[in-house]
């Protein structure tokens, strides 16, 4: 027999899974020995059952009862009983934190009998009634489907009848006449009666939340928070306990620290002779924390006492709910509060020092995004702008800008040099140039998931979406928020981060992280402010222990020596195709352009020493480390102007009778003869090294020249060439040969031995599927995960992204964009597979990768996991990548169907 | 210690990896007790070591000069010696025939003395010197690298000074003073005395052989034939015999059956008094090989029971050559006969006739290729069209047409309704246009892998290449053939077949094997010609012992009843897209531009009954099988017009100070917005399906009511539904719920019990490797093998084939297109992958393939040994994929790197 229900005494916080984190949490508390009203879980696996099968388990209603008995004779009361009745709360409680999201039902046992038990005692009366008549109302709403409204309406009528302004100018008879016509509501809406036996209520509560899992907004917050649907939350049955019972009563919040800095001492609220939902609705002001030791000195002292023993257990910031009734204290909840992003480093830090934690413990408490998050430049907080809206903080960084209210209008003034951000009600495929021109995107609609949301994402752009305080009204070309009106051209401050847009231009203040690693992370002072320490010392850490190197993308000299000073260990990916443009594009026209060899050839020459300067200056930079320098990769007719643009200045002339200007005519012949459908699948990578001749040998010998001149100055150039979008052994090895014969070449040359690695993208799944046999011709393999998730999934980031990568979102179909976090089923796959018979065709193989990849968090523990060697990425992403590359070292991973 | 020489007494058929074609089949007529000059063998091993290694393996030398003792012993006489010499022939033998590709040296042994012992004899001074300075010229040109032409020049100049026409003019002492004259060449070209020593003649030719492995042509004409280039060559080592020794001499060749008919007989030609090069060469006329029973009935008899034996053995048609040396006949030569399409039916047929083969060995015997070639229309040949030219048969099939000479004139010609055929002295990715409106391509310049070859074969149209009989000449427009001048616009005949082409339009005739499967395949009486009944036969077993079932891709009620009378099981792709063309567009366009839901359902509302007609006729078509309906595919924008077009429209327009066309101006705006830079990766597919609201619903309830009326009817309709483009068994499994909701709807309308199953195309990377998750919501499988070739390799076939194809193809780096027959590495890979997880999770799960490899004989083998169910082709093709399909089920497989 499966076992649905476990008792508070049978649980522990490693049980999250099963009973849900409020249960495991309890659980975990009653162990520890601390005051908790009792109570059982129904696990999450009986919800799952529910779910899929449209009924529960069959033995669910047996073993709830069975622990219902216990947990009465424990009460020595019994639910329902008619004096000094038990009552319950039925509460969800899913195993990852879904606040608010799912259904509470409080009271439970009360009825027409009960509540005259529960009203025995001085004062209770109207306490008594009010919670009977809460407990219709919530029942009647959650569990029968009655709409709550029709309660409020009689309440307003009565009131009003009345002539009273809140509902406390009601009396215990008021209270008592309101409970009759909340029954009459529920009898003509549902055709039943509002049932008064306490077992049918508790069943009845008990499926309705499992079935408040899947409502529609529990279903789009677990989107957004990439929460898994198919989990089914726990219900936790408890013992209510009353803080609203007179002075010696009340209820509370504490953090067993200061959630911004980690410091310890008492933080959080106290609201007397309150339940716990008062204090979380605010409806009356609370007090410090500190104030309950002069209130209650015995109760604060055991709170204080709880919540040491909590530290010490937990070995973390705890964020805790209690109730105190009648001067008994109860602890309701407990869990690891959340923090903010300084704070995760703060607190830490602060944990290590107390000797809480180990380093390495420390470590696995912060990640990657935080520390993102420290690297942005923000707004300073001592400027005092106004705040006229706040939206959801979607993608984050600080901007600011002119409002613009199309695209077309963002792209004309960005082209006049001014900064815009284009504020729209919601944005659509349309919007993408004004996105493009725009230092941010607000919107006034849509939550993290919108069009808005992933495409600004996606290009690094802040964004602050869903900001309903606003009005957008482009037809007239403002805005209103609150109470402003802001017309086109008006200056604002957009905080990605926070979600908090302000009037005019916020003074930015760079980041301290960002000036920390910009200065070669070197080891702070005592001057050097507390948040920058905290920093150091994790990443101080993060390099003790990760096994991953950590490149960069960088294509230019000073991009070469930031991300060196970042702590890249060298460069995994130096694209040469930005050194064919600017004003080279010219030399670039000619090559593409020539009709004979001879042309050819010299536009090639004329590019020879401009491309050997380039690699000399990232050599230098680079001194001593390993500089990855990928052969020409895109379609030459990017290099080129654009087809449309040029057949449209063609056709206007000709329209007027003009020749059209040789040099548009000639371009437009060979742009329409390079013209390809998809561009993507087209001839790029290897296959133009293969078929444009002296390419790849000009390309090698700029590198080798490089290199010989490096090494003649006495520097250390270690050059490694990668041949991009290799499909095929073959590919490589007619390359290599070409590669070696102009390395031999050069040697010769200079009188300088130079030896460069060649390997080769593993980029299409080709490559992944026959990675032993290219690893006979590969020194070392580096994962283009950009195009590898392109052509395994079919779909080009560019084209997609903002077409349905929203929609997409929305539906449940990703959970992350893979183009943002490595797909493990299906790219991740075929990394496996590569790595794998890689390094059993060529043992000890190195093996990178130097798509976007490489610096997102979840993809490095992935990469970690997969037995890569290093990570590339861009450099203002290395010193997350290198936090996390400790991380992974360090967390247990689990490979969830990674597989081969 | 390897061995790498073996007698001829040694070998067997069955070692022609190793021994060469020529030496196993040497071995196999010593083994049969048949008369072959004594011989050995050098193995490809020895070949393939020298090449690596640039040494020959280190005992060669000695175990040659064993074997060649042996030999000696063997025939009384030594290499060399100047009585009586022995002398050798060295000739090549690849493991596959690869026909005057590689040297061959004959008369080794012959020096300055021993061409005095080969003299002796009535009548034999002449032949001997005459050998000896043939030995000199073959070998200085073969083995020392000197230029034939040098040799030729010193013959022309004495023929010249005799007066002398013929090389037979010239007498012993002319012959005499032409060796010396030889000598010196060789001696004034490498500084070296033409080698006197028999042993190093040997050694010498031997290794010489083993370099012509990588001569230029050998390395093409491999690439050609798919042989890969690191098998090596073997060496055959044997006794000279001659046929040029008088009337009781001469040499032959015999066929054991009509190469044409298959029937048994006496077939061959012999020259008197002659070597066998020489009836090669034809420098005389040969007489029929029956003449022999004349001339010497003795070795006639012997010949015939020679034949028979062989036959007997090799149960198939032997190509035999022969010399007979004074009266005593010698095998020297045989092979499996090559033949004509028609012919490996017919002698297919009558070995089974003769009970030689069983059906299934005759099946094995014959194949796909072979079919199609007997299905395409061919030129009559009773008509008398002047041929002007002869090619390379390039791409099959017969066409007529215009000569025109550029891309931009086929274009105009063929829009006026002209057929033509493009001629060019080459194509480049420039003429594609010109190709697609051409009926064929005649080029005077490249081979079987030449661009235009390439295409024509990729676009299924007629290419005859490499027409070195005609000289283009563009500007003029006109080309010259032998003496003929063939001006633009002259109508021409190509047959791709045969490479050949005529004068005027040569009257076609319709294949009769195509009216045989047009006619349903109906057992053929007697009066039918031969060739049909032995196709009959042949179709008879495949069916019988065929494991896969055979479905066509059709998209119309002809297409579907043309398919079914070829012998198709169902369809296995109907694609919906070619629907909405035609009249349709505006109803699509429509839809497109649908600014509101209102209307876009009015669109979809005008297409569906349109739509239903369309399903109702295939499902009565294929009535009682399956029909695969896959969902709309494309992208929408490929239903606009062009968005150039529109751009230069609009320009020109805007340049006169018009206004645009509203509707163009309104067109030119969606094209835009819906521009994707990789339509290939873009908003097509499922995605498509997700993301138009209605299109699914409009789709599905089409083919529904089609089922719900054709029922009515009284009839079997069958119609399954495919979902295009999946990625994730998500998309899989919102589209299936939209699918079964609109089931059950038109079920409740029409009263008829509506069931479709649904699947989903595995042609994305990513569905292949999640297959298994998508199997829990997909009821059938369908590879489509084009976009997995796509996708996995990472070029789509539109934009690489004619860009650099031929290319690839030239380097060897494909052996064949990938799109033609299936990948087996990485694309199979995957295709294994799906089958073995799809299965795991749904046993029994139905798969199929859908792609153009289902038309592919070589890729029917693989998908009968991957487990499919069921190959889809087009309805021409089904013949072939069902004739296949049986040959799969009997010939064993060797999987090479198939693997998961």
């Amino acid at each position: 027999m499966t076992r649905y229900v476990y008792d508070f005494t049978e649980g522990s916080r490693e049980m999250a899974d099963l009973l849900g984190g409020k249960g495991a949490n309890l659980a975990e508390m009653v162990r520890m020995g601390l005051p908790v009203p009792p109570g059982f879980t129904v696990t999450t696996e009986a919800c799952r059952v529910y779910l899929t099968t449209g009924v529960p388990p069959q033995d669910l209603g047996e073993q709830v009862a069975d622990h219902l008995k216990t947990l009465e004779r424990a009460a020595g009361r019994n639910l329902g009983q008619v004096d000094d009745p038990l009552l319950i709360s039925v509460r969800s409680g899913a195993p990852f934190s879904m606040p608010g999201m799912m259904e509470t039902i409080l009271d439970i046992g009360l009825n027409d009998y009960s509540v005259l038990g529960l009203a025995k005692g001085p004062g209770r009366e109207r306490f008594a009634w009010d919670s009977y008549r809460r407990l219709v109302q919530m029942f009647a709403g959650i569990v029968m489907g009655v709409d709550t409204a029709l309660f409020e309406d009689a309440l307003t009528a009565l009131k009003k009848q009345h002539r009273a302004s809140v509902d406390t100018d009601l009396d215990t008879c008021d209270l008592i006449r309101l409970v009759e016509t909340y029954k009459d509501i529920v009898l003509e809406a549902t055709g039943e009666e509002f049932p008064q036996e306490p077992a049918e209520q508790l069943e009845r509560a008990i499926l309705a939340v499992f079935d408040s899992w899947n409502t529609e907004r529990a279903r789009l917050y677990r989107r957004r928070e990439h929460i898994p649907d198919d989990l089914g939350t726990a219900v936790t049955i408890q013992i209510m306990v009353f803080g609203n019972l007179g002075a010696d009563s009340g209820s509370g919040v504490a953090f067993t620290r200061d959630p911004a800095t980690g410091a310890r001492g008492v933080y959080g609220d106290y609201l007397p002779n309150a339940q716990g939902e008062d204090v979380v609705a605010g409806i009356r002001n609370a007090v410090p924390l500190q104030e309950l030791q002069r209130l209650d000195p015995h109760s604060f002292a055991r709170l204080r006492d709880h919540m040491d023993k909590l530290e010490e257990h937990y070995r973390d910031l705890c964020d805790i709910e209690f109730t105190i009734e009648r001067g008994h204290l109860w602890m309701l909840q407990t869990r690891v509060g959340k923090r903010t992003a300084q704070a995760a480093f703060s607190i830490a830090s602060q944990l290590t020092f107390e000797g809480i934690l180990s380093p390495d413990q420390a470590l696995a408490r912060i990640d990657g995004e935080a520390l993102a998050h420290l690297m942005f430049p923000r707004f300073d907080t001592r400027a005092d702008n106004e705040e006229i809206a706040h939206g959801i903080p979607a993608s984050p960084g600080a901007a600011v800008g002119a409002v613009v209210f199309d695209s077309a209008e963002a792209v004309r003034r960005a082209g006049e040099g001014e900064k815009v951000v284009l504020v729209r009600q919601e944005t659509t495929p349309d919007d993408l140039p004004g996105m493009v021109a725009a230092q941010a995107v607000l919107t006034s609609r849509g939550g993290k998931t919108s069009h808005a949301a992933v495409v600004a994402r996606g290009m690094g752009k802040v964004c602050v979406c869903g900001a309903d305080d606003i009005t957008v009204n482009p037809r007239e070309r403002l805005f209103t928020a609150r109470d402003v009106t802001v017309p086109e051209g008006t200056v604002i401050s957009v905080d990605g981060s926070t979600g908090v847009v302000h009037l005019g231009a916020a003074p930015l203040i760079d980041s301290e992280i960002m000036r920390y690693f910009d200065g070669g992370g070197q080891p702070p002072t005592e001057q050097v402010p507390q948040p920058v320490r905290d920093v150091h010392q994790m990443m101080q850490r993060a390099d003790a222990v990760r096994r991953l190197e950590v490149r960069a993308n960088a294509d230019t000299p000073a991009d070469a020596a930031r991300a060196r000073r970042f702590g890249a260990q060298g460069i995994g990916l130096c694209r040469t195709e930005h050194m064919f443009l600017g004003d080279r594009r010219e030399l670039v026209e000619a090559m593409i352009l020539a009709r004979t060899d001879t042309d050819r050839d010299r536009a090639l020459q004329a590019l020879l020493p401009l491309q050997r300067e380039d690699f000399a200056g990232i050599l230098q930079a680079m001194d001593g480390l390993p500089v990855t320098i990928r052969l020409l990769d895109p379609p030459l007719h990017e290099f080129l102007p654009d087809r449309i643009e040029l057949a449209v200045r063609v056709a206007r002339d000709g329209a007027l009778g003009k020749a059209p200007e040789p040099r548009d005519a000639e371009l437009l012949a060979a742009v329409n003869r390079m013209h390809e459908e998809n561009p993507m699948l087209g001839l790029r990578g290897v296959r133009l090294g293969l078929v444009v001749p002296g390419l790849v040998a000009m390309q090698v010998r700029a590198i080798a020249e490089a290199v010989a001149q490096r090494t003649a100055a006495g520097g250390d150039p270690r050059a490694e060439i990668m041949v991009p979008l290799v499909d095929a052994v073959e590919e490589l090895h007619l390359v290599r040969h070409e590669v070696n014969r102009v390395l031999a070449e050069v040697s010769e040359e200079t009188g300088v031995h130079i030896q460069c690695p060649v390997g080769t993208m593993i980029e299409l799944p080709r490559a992944a599927l026959t990675a032993g046999k290219i690893a006979e011709d590969a020194e070392f393999f580096s994962f283009g995960t950009n195009d590898l998730t392109q052509t395994t999934w079919g779909f080009s980031r560019d084209d997609v992204e903002a077409a349905f990568f929203s929609a997409y979102l929305d539906k449940g179909i990703f959970q992350v964009s893979p183009f943002e976090t490595i797909d493990r089923d299906g790219v991740g796959r075929l990394v496996n597979i590569a790595v794998a018979e890689g390094r059993a065709a060529r043992p000890g193989l190195t093996i990178g990768v130097c798509g976007e990849h490489g610096g997102d968090p979840a993809s490095v523990h992935f990469f970690h996991h997969a037995g890569l060697d290093y990570v590339s990425c861009s450099p203002f992403r290395i010193p997350i990548a290198r936090l996390e590359a400790g991380r992974a070292a360090l967390i247990e991973y689990t490979p969830g169907s990674d597989s081969m």
